[in-house]
């Protein structure tokens, strides 16, 4: 199979490793992620945001494709049992390819509005190791081993130390994919960042004991595309996953799906619930099946629905948000905790004056991100020495942004109560 | 308002002409084009085809504004009376921003599926005339008689020659906008051009009466551009529009639209028809409301819905098409049309000896295109000295494709009558 | 050893059939091509078009390595003998980043201008092959046959049909490379294709006989990307190698050589006359060493020097040729050979009367090429049934261009000839 | 004058402002630039790297268009006699034009290596005001008062706050130009940065005087331009301009000019040594006319002559830098001054043991640079509100690398000298 992919131009999966991606992209959970936006609302920011979970999946796998390659031709520096046999390339591979086929609707939102909805990694594993599914059923067809150690990698557990962190890291496949989509798609052309450089100045790490050694960074010419990497995420977060129209559309929409399964517990769930949302809201367990029915198509139906739901938070939100009459958002420049909550409060009490649900119409938004920390990282930059590294002592950018931390916090509230709360926030 | 566009970069709507964007684009008629691709299906075969009518409507106002500002810096070789004034270059800025608001889901499928659905152009003059609709009181309300200025130029008529054919013609900035959007997002990298260079290459024709003058292209530096716009397309046809895997997912659900018809006209109507479906179908008037109503998401979900139809075919369709279960495609050769009707009779016959309803299950799918004629064209080329000439007798590559014809014949047919269709049928 | 090219990014030659590039790299006579521009004087057109032959041979020694890399993920097709060994894969490489090891100054300027001066491809076999050269040296070091092996590649020979014609044939890495980056460094856009997708679309044509069988295009995906690639080089010929700036620049430089031969076999050398053309016009043998000093710095040098010559014309023309006063062309409409005669002698009797040297201020340019033909190329397309057909045969746009020839006839001349030259001649 | 630059596409100069572009185009002064590469020898290092000054120029002009077009869309803020009439246009594009146009060959070096030779600026003055260059003609006709007005421009000096450091700034089209030029043909992409956003995130500062104000940043959407224009040009300066092929081939050409400037003091002047360099080094004035005869294919020429001079030195290193046998490096951890001048000591005396002269085969070679700092500069950020404040303190980037200093040390010297120094020096 070859396919065009904006991001990366030509796409082939043809040999013998590669082939699962053919098989499991005829699965049903996999067509599923056609449904899902990569980054839900944010197409209201950024019109062209529309790109799915669907041609990251396949993206992921292409980058893990080229990632292979890429230790393939160093792995004379390892003995044998170490190396990357078409076993261990087919469920690298299906890992990436797989990685995000639990996602729920909104990309995080629905598990993070729904109380007790399981996170998308544990759906991911449920679909990986449910007989029933035809994920599964792909997998424990070409080795009966299969499901559980895609569902392992998956997680970062691997016993090649170089591919545990290549699904699930610092520089993983993941991400090294949906930066170039994001900024493809969204036209923020700081998001991008030089791939082939990247995968080339990977290499392994010394070997410390018995088992493979992890990925580390080749010092003499690497360092640069880590930068560069590093700061594309940055401009991403700052740009895109942290834009304020975003956020507030994300704030809404989990309001909306709280007031649901609010409704629901209460015993009066309004019409046009999807089952999972129902159960997963009265504490039942959430069938699989009910699971992958939802989809961001589904959700928009329901809120449709919800327009004239008889909860009249629920019909005006839903309304707002299908209308894209989102709220307004105040940064506030005091970082500390205790400002946050002495502006929410100020600001609720506005709205409860004003006759409006204060919790309804009126949220806090903390957003923060660390856009590169080496305490705990694993990895290392290599000199042709051996000596290793840290990449913030060797690097002038690294090193004045480690451990640095990045936070929006924000007031997101009906447009109607932004002249009063402006005036009586001190923001 | 400034936004980011995957396409052209930064996008600004900020002179007083151009802010009737900024209005318009909250009107919910344009915010529902947020929900139609722009592609239809096209998305099955090429994964990053997502984008919708909205970005594309945002493009093509964009172009608009680089061809005004181009025929601005040469207008002064007009009289005053024809030159570009604000409330021209509203209407301009309008037209093109409003061209596809009246779009139906899934591209061209609905109209061409549901027998006497009125044409996407008759829907966008209804938008844009009725008086109960936002864009219509939007445009109103900066000038009485917009509406209809808007609605002509949409149409192609405008007092200006120049203006008339820049929003439907050969170079049109729809075309300008969806090219690039769709080389961009498929991945199909031969569609792109050089934009800057073909505006530079627009002039005006010499005058030959009294009325303003249409446009031309630059003899001395214009017909590269020309050419390589027209090949652009040629390319984004072969490859994309006319892809087997696109024409037979649209084949199905036209089936499956025609088929929900056949059931309303049978007063058997399937669950969960849309009301503006149900009406089409049964010759009623659709009301505007109602069909605003239409969007992708609602008819994914109706066939969601159809999957548990009563009716088996339609049930049968439904499901294919949303676990993407693609019919297959045969190319025929030979472009006789008798040669058509004998292999689509030929696989008919197959289709009912293994119990399959043959129209449902069978098709003939003739896809054509003439990339480039200048016989009825009045786009001409002018050379310094005054002369006209016609594109293709001054372009060695038009020369060569002027008139011709392209045409992809294929079968359409359920995968399992492929081995025995394939058999009979001398492709 | 890993390099940045501003054409494909990050190029490596690592591999040990790879590293031959890196013994090659440090040659004086491979370092001499940076002092050769790729396009000659085309930078008097094009300001960006400075690049050299040097990062052109790095480049075509990588597009092999790319289609190495594609000829043997299909090399299962082949029996073990007709395989890329290693050695056969350092023969293409090191022929591949050879192949224009012999270019003279200002491209192929120099060897027309001067009568009996060999042509570069004879130049490049005598470094290959003479003992005393660097490059030869390193290729014998690396096995005795090498220097030999690598001269007959160069010219189109070799025991692997797939391989003798990738390096000059109609799709080869010459041409793959040197399009790209005239497109890059001229801004031409026109003249970039998908070289990913080419390399992709090549594959083996079925065996005929005894012998490794020769490229073939696949025609289920390969067309449209030998469609493209086709287009592109006509684009780069129309717009940047057949320009009449850089031609006019051309014809003059010709005459400026030759009539510096002219002098020299007069006997009256002039000024800082380079040994190579000196030896060559007075048809003496040029020692390798010679001409090897020669680059394009020291012709413009002596040209510089020629500035000040005893010889009007000379001086005259150098001086114009280094303040960039072009002469002017006019072109020709008609194409018959009678017509160009014509007006060559009525632009010349001008001259004359002018009092300027006809044959040095008047010239005639003829420019042609056939874009596409596929008459006497055995490149065929292979279709998944084994049947071969011709790519005018199946492609649209390909069967329209087949042998048609393009051509462009000027007048070159002074510019103070141009207006009774523009009144005379009926162009 | 219409053109295609590889960097911006289309370039175009033809309102009557603009057309001063193309008089000062077919000067000598500026044809000259054609023959001085912009990033003098870094083709060593990355060989796309030719693009000359003369490109950059052009681009420098076309930024300057752009940036007009911005400040002419925010001009009704300002008084009448603030605005940008035709004759400050022409002027502005004019000192963009022409503001390196006295660069000496080999970019920075020559001025560096021989004592007491002008700066390129003081050059660049010359010419501008010199009147018998063809540059003040042309300027000259135009207006009496532009030499001067020029001349004071590209020093930074203007009436219109607001222009003055649009030429020579933090921002200024020089770096907006080179920035992306340098990247585009290096193939760094990192250098790469959104010019469009750049550009439109330029906006007015407050008045807060009698005088046109400065630019400013518009900070509700401008930060993340210059936050991205900051790091690529801190890329470039790791990537490019310091890397350690180049900085050890300056080191060396320097070397090889400074021993010319020194045996033309002692009375023994080697074979070809330009007039401009003899003048130069024996303190005698140069001429302009003498200084213009110079650029980097004459130092070349100067260079292959030398190869042959008595001095062996001279002729040693002079064989080498043609040669590519470029020195090696090694670079020093510790940044202090001390452990510089220790290393370079015992550098030296490992030379001295070898026989080769200390000062000419070992050096200290330290680069530097602030990527940013906004202490001295007037460079702010403004708010909708008015407020203004420093770019470091609004944002997260620029405010962690504030001040903070990059710094390379490396000893540069011989290859045979490597072993024993890498040995002897602790680095």
């Amino acid at each position: 199979m070859i396919l065009r992919d904006p991001v990366h131009g030509l796409v082939a999966f043809e040999s013998p490793e590669e082939r699962i991606v053919v098989r499991l992209l005829a699965t049903s959970e996999v067509q599923r992620l056609r449904r899902i936006r990569q980054l839900g609302v944010a197409s209201l920011a950024y019109p062209g945001a529309e790109h799915t979970r669907f041609s990251h999946a396949i993206g992921t796998a292409h980058v893990m494709t080229l990632l292979l390659r890429r230790l393939r031709s160093l792995e004379h520096e390892l003995p044998p049992h170490e190396r990357l046999d078409a076993d261990r390339g087919r469920e690298a591979i299906a890992a990436a390819f797989l990685h995000d086929v639990g996602h729920g609707p909104f990309s995080h939102l629905y598990e993070e509005a729904v109380d007790g909805a399981p996170h998308h990694e544990e759906w991911t594993t449920r679909i990986v190791l449910d007989e029933s599914s035809e994920v599964h059923r792909v997998l424990a067809s070409e080795s009966p081993e299969l499901p559980r150690r895609v569902a392992e990698l998956v997680r970062g557990r691997h016993e090649l130390g170089y591919l545990a962190r290549a699904v699930s890291g610092t520089l993983d496949v993941d991400r090294c994919d949906y930066l170039l989509r994001d900024a493809h798609a969204t036209g923020v052309r700081y998001g991008s960042y030089d791939l082939d450089w990247l995968l080339r100045s990977l290499c392994f790490a010394p070997r410390t004991g018995d088992t493979a050694p992890p990925l580390a960074i080749d010092g003499a010419k690497g360092i640069v595309a880590v930068e560069h990497f590093v700061l594309a995420r940055h401009f991403m977060f700052q740009q895109v996953y942290f834009h304020k129209a975003t956020r507030a559309a994300e704030w809404m929409i989990r309001v909306v799906l709280a007031r649901a399964a609010r409704l629901c517990r209460a015993g009066e769930p309004p019409l046009s619930v999807p089952t999972a949302v129902a159960c997963a809201a009265t504490g039942r367990e959430v069938a699989l099946g009910d699971y992958l029915e939802l989809d961001d198509g589904v959700l928009v139906g329901a809120m449709h629905a919800w327009e004239s739901a008889r909860d009249p938070v629920l019909a005006d939100l839903s309304r707002r948000v299908r209308a894209r009459a989102l709220f307004k958002t105040l940064e506030l420049r005091d970082d500390a905790p205790e400002a946050h909550d002495h502006a929410l409060r100020t600001a609720r009490e506005i709205a409860a004056r004003s006759g409006l649900d204060p919790e309804a119409y009126v949220g806090l938004d903390v957003a923060d991100d660390t856009p590169f920390d080496d305490a705990d990282d694993p990895l290392a930059v290599v000199y042709p020495s051996g000596e290793l590294r840290k990449p913030g002592d060797v690097s002038f950018l690294l090193g004045r942004l480690r451990g640095e931390r990045l936070m929006r916090a924000r007031l997101v509230f009906a447009p109607e109560l932004r002249d009063a709360i402006v005036r009586a926030v001190d923001a």
